[in-house]
């Protein structure tokens, strides 16, 4: 984990403090800072629910260039009404005022529980600390505050040559239950994910380079086949490292996208890694599919099966489990064509390989097994 | 629940015994036997993956009357391949010859582990003694044989006249774990269910009365969102109470079809009331849809979120968990127009209404809380 992972593309400034929302008294309110304008854009959950805050975001994604991202844990703001709506909006205002920017160029995300009103009257002030604390050193602070369930931070930075200048993407992500993202232009589980890079790069190249990555990434994993309403990952591009513009389909843009995508699978993984009660990492690939998205339709079915999920908790060896899953999965499946490899249950990391026996496309997925404790955690949680 | 229920019908002879295919040495072998040919039909899991004996079952159902039903629990006879498929057959030739009658009149059923071989050495000479133990006072001891996980057995009878006759239903059913079933005439949890009638009833009233009454039943529970590759529900007629065929859409196949229906109904609420590990027995309510497949899509994104379940386990009102369920089912929804009803947690029999605003269509689904006991029968379940 790299130090101040979010602020260390040039020109990034970040923050993180306790405004009250959380009763733990832990931190519930982090901002992410711009110190030139950015392009930015954002995938949001295809849950037909979507949090206040996410249509606030896509609002001022349509208008123009960016400059802040504001963002509470503790609660979602979602399933809130028309005040969720007001109170999203008042998140970004309030933060445009103290910074001196516009109200469209401050993006709002949330996390935590859904139905509650917001506690504006701790958010407000809350977010005039914020401003006032801004700096390069405070991104882990920011990063904790986005945590809710999460028991450690997610962060990574990389860098890489564009031309002879040095691109960085940072980024912070959190996420521990209620994963199951389908991130979509329109927009699923409460993973957010906020990406900064000081590259210069065109608003097309980012926006195909954002889909791609969250393809391999955010995309391929569940924790509990929960798809929330608040999901989201943004990135902002501030130009900063002064590299020659990256042009979609070029060398450059292949570098920026094995950049992006390497970032967001880390991520990816961190999630899974902290799923709520988990014991287990399972990577599930399945191999001879008619198509990508028939193997990963058989991927989450076998990700997403309670008895396959508690067999690996057991370190129980029962590949029935795995066979009834695919058969249940709704795609074309013969049990005489297929065959499977599986890991070793004992070790943290298992390895599941299915391969239907049907066709030349495949597709890897990401999850945990699942254990008394994920009940324990979700039966407590309000 | 009724003494001997399978066997009050007229004709219906039945017994259980202990053959070793469980290590614990309880019942795991069970006959039904009809002392006249029966009509009969089924309804099987539709998971692409069906184990042996339901299409040994399937193909003997297509050749004529029946007279007998063989049934083992411990082993599921599923991913075992040509083998599988030999000793299914080989269990209803067994039983044939033992009884005197065709092989084609014995229909097979297995529910256990899946993919072990089964223990051919221990069953046959179970089959012998069971064929000379059959009698009406053994239905209970049938009941027994067919449980795995099960914490009690699952039984109803029902009479009601048919003209001036007493026409009578009894029923069996076992399930507890790995219970999504989605029975289809081609063929999903490990329920069965085995309904004997002393009805004269003709075979396209019978088909279609099993139909309906298992669309309200048994595809309408959910334990864990996991199916079956080997539900099976099987109906025989002897025609014993020798009441005035009944023909389709009279009135005494209404009269049936209600009689059916409840039978299937009560069985179904007994597997969800004996779900592994619940404590919780939740009934789900959907109005207002468009259709009524969308409402039950929408009711089982519900039943099979386990964010809700385990908040109705720690009697955490979360109705935010209910919305984001909805709103990933799917289907259209407008969280505007929805509302919603949620009796107390504190009962042990929850009652959750969701109108969607959108149509006339309902749908009702029975489902169960998901504890940390259950994590821990399926961590060790093998």
């Amino acid at each position: 984990m790299s130090p101040n992972a979010i602020t260390k593309p040039k020109g990034f400034l970040a923050a993180g403090i306790s405004c009250g929302i959380k009763i733990s008294g832990k931190k519930d309110l982090a901002l992410i800072y711009s110190q030139v304008p950015a392009l930015g854009c954002g995938l949001f959950t295809s849950n037909k629910v979507k949090a206040a805050p996410l249509l606030v975001t896509a609002g001022h994604l349509r208008k123009g260039t960016v400059r802040a991202i504001v963002i509470n844990s503790g609660n979602a703001n979602c399933f809130t009404g028309k005040q969720g709506l007001v109170d999203a909006k008042k998140m970004s205002v309030v933060t445009a005022n103290f910074l001196g920017i516009n109200e469209s160029e401050v993006l709002v995300a949330s996390t935590g529980i859904i139905g509650k009103p917001m506690p504006m009257q701790k958010i407000i002030p809350g977010i005039k600390e914020l401003c006032s604390r801004l700096s390069r050193a405070r991104g882990k602070d920011a990063a904790s505050a986005i945590r809710t369930t999460d028991t450690f931070s997610k962060e990574i930075a990389k860098s890489f040559k564009v031309g002879l200048k040095t691109v960085t993407i940072g980024a912070m992500a959190k996420g521990a239950g209620m994963i199951f993202p389908h991130l979509a232009d329109s927009s699923h589980a409460t993973m957010l994910c906020f990406i900064a890079t000081d590259a210069c790069i065109q608003i097309a190249a980012l926006k195909a380079a954002l889909k791609q990555a969250v393809e391999y990434s955010f995309n391929a994993i569940s924790v509990d086949g929960c798809m929330s309403t608040n999901d989201m990952v943004l990135i902002l591009a501030n130009a900063a490292a002064k590299n020659k513009p990256i042009k979609i389909n070029s060398q450059d843009y292949g570098k920026f996208c094995a950049g992006l995508t390497a970032v967001c699978k880390d991520l990816a993984k961190k999630i899974v890694l902290d799923a709520e009660g988990a014991t287990k990492f399972i990577q599930i690939h399945i191999k001879g599919a008619h198509s990508a998205p028939e193997a990963r339709q058989a991927a989450f079915a076998i990700a997403n099966s309670n008895l396959f999920k508690t067999a690996c908790f057991g370190e129980n060896r029962n590949v029935g489990r795995v066979i009834a899953a695919v058969g249940a999965a709704g795609i074309p499946f013969n049990q005489q064509k297929a065959s499977l490899r599986l890991s070793s249950l004992k070790s943290r990391f298992i390895n599941l390989e299915v391969n239907l026996g049907q066709g030349k496309s495949e597709s890897v997925v990401y999850t945990s097994d699942l254990s008394p404790a994920y009940v324990h955690i979700n039966a407590g949680y309000s």
